[in-house]
């Protein structure tokens, strides 16, 4: 371990990171190394931009993220507000504090995990700022700008509409239970969904597939938990929202876990956050050409989980009709945790 | 004091903070409240890019600085970034960690204090994000977006050019100074050396009269201190620098301080930062008409305290024409502090 005082300080640490990023971008005219970096945006394109902040003890804990894990995590959750609109990921800020028990490998490891995902997608990586610390918690802020020619924004679910998902929901939130608890299940379960929680995945191709279907009404990332988001697409579309309760896809190893806490799997769906599927709507008819389309182009699973309704509220219904109005919704950093873990 | 959770938590502290926020931009085409924001970016500019984290206890304490004083310094650094570009502001996304001991009003007063300066300038705060925590640092980072159609880079200097700075320089570091150690001197120099600190300008409409001159060859913001920001021209125009220090431009009420405490008024200059100030170049020839039209245009005083010289390293000059060589470099934050002071 080496003490990012030890290789020269701030200036050093910000020349090891250059070297790591390469630029082949005739969009970005200056990068890392001056007041502020400069790009041209492209022609008749709009221009989207995000921020994210992840604190260590907060959204991650280094005894069990790898640097590696919390730099691909963060730049995951950046991109999945990009993909949420419909856009694409163009140029990333990064901003840091680090304590001084931060290591400058740790630092390396970290630009590994983000590089990992922005060398795979092309965004480059322009600018950011460190700062040091004697003490304090890791942090880590992504600053993230995107482009489209048309957004997708949340506010345009109509009534009668099929709600839908991509892949399966409550897998990072059982991940994370398992790693607090150390509860034993079998071995390829635990391991997926250590890594569903550790190593998530963004639905950028699926975003682009989505928007160029031209049928999708709305859109939002779910990374607070479906209950939640539901909620903020029914709140800015000024409609309702009935989720059908056994509809809703968990894995089996999701399944496995909450099966063995005796707890109700679609409760790990509906309040766990950081599964960053995509949540969307389209009109019934529709529906159905969505899915195959999303299913032929990237191979991933949609499924319709609910109907948008003209009576506000959300709403679930088990198989029994049984309807009950969702008061409580996801994961609020101000409040107690709705789920029965900490993050 | 009012908890955030008494307001109702995260969503409910959005709102309020949205309230705050009012948007009169036919280029923002979404604000706060959707995954991402979404601007139309000029035609015919380019895009310049900037952030900057400050985190309680290493950039500020809250034993002395207020809420909107902090909302204010955050905006002002972020500002003075893009202005040293030769650039104009425009979008703004804010970050916060949010421990508990924080209160609703606190945020309030936050964002008033990042409102005083964003409502004199158009610029438009079009998202963010939000993190409670129990414990840990209260940390704010802001990312700004602004346009130009021509940068000034810090790579531009050329031998024989001149070196200006606008202001005084000091007084932020000789403010922190009197902060920390309680010091006394004279109650206006007090005053006014604590307003520094805690309440710096940036240099904004100084920098669009020197960019609008043509005649700015390289231009860097002093966030460090004058011997680090006259380094980076340095490096990054592969030129050396001679600095005539008793030219260097220090306040009375900089100078009453050092001499109170037996240091060297110049070496506040040096080695403190978060003066704000632009340092930049100009052919000899033209510095005369720079300095009078920032003069006319905005009533602040630039003044040449240095030579481009083709030889590389960074010199200081005294009156007795003593030349020595400057190795330390301004504040960093993974090295012991060079000025004798914490911050």
């Amino acid at each position: 371990m080496t003490k990012i005082s030890e290789i020269g300080g701030e200036r050093e640490l910000i020349k090891r990171i250059q070297k790591k990023i390469k630029i082949n971008s005739d969009e970005v005219i200056l990068g890392i190394g001056d007041d502020a970096a400069i790009i041209k945006p492209s022609k008749n394109k709009i221009i989207v931009l995000t921020t994210d902040m992840m604190v260590e003890n907060i959204h991650f804990s280094l005894s069990y993220y790898s640097a590696k894990q919390i730099g691909h995590k963060s730049a995951v959750s950046n991109i999945s507000d990009i993909a949420a609109m419909g856009a694409v990921p163009k140029h990333m800020l990064i901003s840091l504090a680090i304590p001084s028990s931060i290591s400058a490998e740790f630092i390396d490891e970290l630009y590994d995990g983000i590089i990992s995902e922005t060398g795979k997608h092309n965004i480059n990586i322009i600018g950011g700022n460190i700062t040091g610390a004697k003490i304090g918690s890791f942090t880590i802020n992504i600053a993230l700008l995107g482009e489209t020619d048309r957004e997708i924004r949340r506010s345009g679910a109509k009534p009668g509409e099929a709600l839908m998902v991509t892949g399966d929901l409550g897998k990072s939130g059982a991940g994370l239970y398992i790693l607090q608890n150390k509860t034993t299940i079998s071995k390829t379960s635990t391991k997926s969904l250590k890594t569903s929680h550790l190593e998530p995945s963004h639905r950028l191709k699926e975003s682009i597939v989505l928007k160029n279907t031209g049928k999708v009404t709305s859109m939002i990332d779910i990374s607070d938990g479906l209950a939640k988001e539901a909620k903020e697409i029914a709140e800015a579309s000024k409609v309702g929202i009935i989720i059908y309760k056994d509809k809703i896809p968990t894995s089996k190893a999701t399944d496995e876990l909450l099966k063995s806490i005796g707890k109700d799997t679609k409760e790990s769906a509906l309040y766990a956050g950081e599964d960053y599927e995509l949540l969307f709507t389209a009109k019934e008819e529709d529906a159905k050409k969505i899915i195959a389309a999303l299913k032929k182009y990237t191979g991933t699973k949609a499924t319709v989980i609910g109907r948008i309704t003209e009576e506000t509220g959300i709403y679930i219904i088990d198989k029994n009709n049984k309807k009950e109005e969702i008061r409580k919704t996801g994961y609020d950093h101000f409040k107690e945790n709705l789920f029965d873990y900490k993050r």
